[in-house]
């Protein structure tokens, strides 16, 4: 990391044109948000592809990528991103199909329900379904690593927390980029980081979070609940995003209930940072980390 | 580390051997404590040595170590533990050594003056003393790591700050072995972690914070200090141990105030773990991982 200093000629322009990812849309219009946010990313490139295909797990509709020259014994479970009511498959295969070659496996993508035409526990309950698919075609729980950035990163802790309780075999690891795991939005970091943030708002993330769980949704916080038995969780956040707060106090609660637990802060870093890879060196760096990380949790 | 849980046999043993490290020692008698204490880890095996010599550093009497093999123009400076009060070169070269050549370079391990007889700043200034010599003998800032555990953890974070409000050259990175940050003790995880905690009471720290720094113990803080500029950090502390949120709170302060930052935390594992290396997979494996990244920052 002693050389990022000098790679960082883009970051200006970076946080710049993701502020203005979805500038002139409509903010009532919920699709053509949608429309936009895939739109920004879904044609960043991709590494080549043994099999890009739709696949059906557990009822719940999903992409699955194999890269050349990787493992389909093993996979990375990808929960994407965009606040519970925007994201895809579409929007975040290029970043689930780069973390999956730096670790030499393939990558499958639920598009879960969304809000607010599907609440909690609906998004949830189709990642939990799809693991649950997964593992029923023959794939070992230790060949499996549940991953997810901000939005989706909440989704894969609570995803352990619900196969814990119903006894089902632990993936082999966590990946959490960014995660979103405080609906309540109480983190420090909401208002230390207010001003660094290039595009996150905790008035967005209220929106959000009340889409998602409606009135109830400081109840789905999953920082108060006992976390102990959750797999290995490797912890990427950027210092420069409102969310730093909720990987920090993760970061504690998961290490603190016995979980092997890495967490890495990479300073002037934003939200999901690491999804701009097409222009960021730290991003291209802090994926390699993601795939050397999945690679030695993964059983052979 | 999903093999780690295999490997714990001796746990219980060692977790024993730890609580019974200074049994029938007077307690009054800080002498024959200070014995007891080098004697416990002083003939844990070591590296072959190229070279082994008591060295002096700007006035400060330390060991040097070159494992064959490793490069003397690289320079990992271990400011050793024991609560500011006792511990060596002779109780730490073990140690100190192993992560050198994990991270294939030299180790040097200030004798800093001890309290009660020397108060705060007096181990900080040696510290400070031998780093600057250091890099008066021609070794870049860049290939030096600065390396500490527990109170000597304290000690590293001290002095780059010190370093940085003398404009002094950042070295390549500081390793933080279960820091000791908080000398007032607030942590959350003096009571949280207290039945876990093998040997480590909140009632000793509290004597030894009152040995180094005088009634004025809660001031000597670094948390609530400006840590911006300071170098890349690589926290590793145990899940077991009463000073676990030490770490954790200095991750965030140091994450947030722009430092590449890398914090892990072990299950199970007690304070500064890595020391027992001769007895647990996990020391080693630990070890490992901080000879990775030492040699990954350090300059070519």
């Amino acid at each position: 990391m002693s050389t990022i200093s000098s790679l960082t000629g883009d970051l200006a322009q970076v946080r710049e044109s993701l502020a203005r990812r979805l500038q002139g849309v409509d903010p009532s219009d919920l699709e053509a948000q949608r429309r936009a946010y895939d739109a920004y990313s879904e044609n960043d490139p991709m590494p080549e592809m043994s099999t890009q295909s739709e696949i059906d797990l557990g009822g719940v509709s999903c992409l699955g990528l194999l890269p050349k020259g990787c493992s389909g014994d093993h996979v990375i479970l990808w929960a994407h991103g965009g606040g519970f009511a925007m994201g895809s498959s579409r929007s975040h295969k290029g970043l689930a199909s780069q973390v999956a070659v730096a670790a030499k496996v393939a990558a499958i993508l639920p598009d879960y329900r969304l809000a607010p035409e599907h609440r909690h526990p609906a998004a949830l309950e189709d990642i939990v379904l799809a693991y649950g698919a997964i593992l029923a075609e023959g794939v070992h729980a230790n060949r499996v690593i549940l991953a997810g950035d901000s939005a989706g990163g909440g989704l894969v802790v609570a995803a352990a927390m619900k196969l814990k309780e119903q006894g089902v075999a632990m993936p082999a690891g966590m990946i959490l980029l960014s995660p979103w795991v405080d609906l309540a939005n109480r983190g420090w970091s909401h208002t230390a980081k207010a001003q660094r943030d290039p595009f996150l708002t905790t008035s967005v993330l209220n929106t959000r979070a009340k889409q998602y769980g409606g009135e109830a949704n400081a109840n789905l916080s999953i920082l108060d609940a006992d976390l102990r038995g959750l797999p290995p969780a490797f912890i990427q956040t950027g210092e420069a995003e409102i969310l730093m707060s909720d990987s920090t106090v993760l970061a504690e609660r998961l290490g603190a209930a016995g979980v092997p637990l890495t967490l890495e802060i990479w300073p002037e870093m934003f939200h999901v940072f690491q999804a701009r890879y097409p222009m960021l060196a730290q991003s291209r760096q802090a994926i390699q980390r993601l795939g050397q990380w999945a690679a030695a949790h993964l059983a052979q």
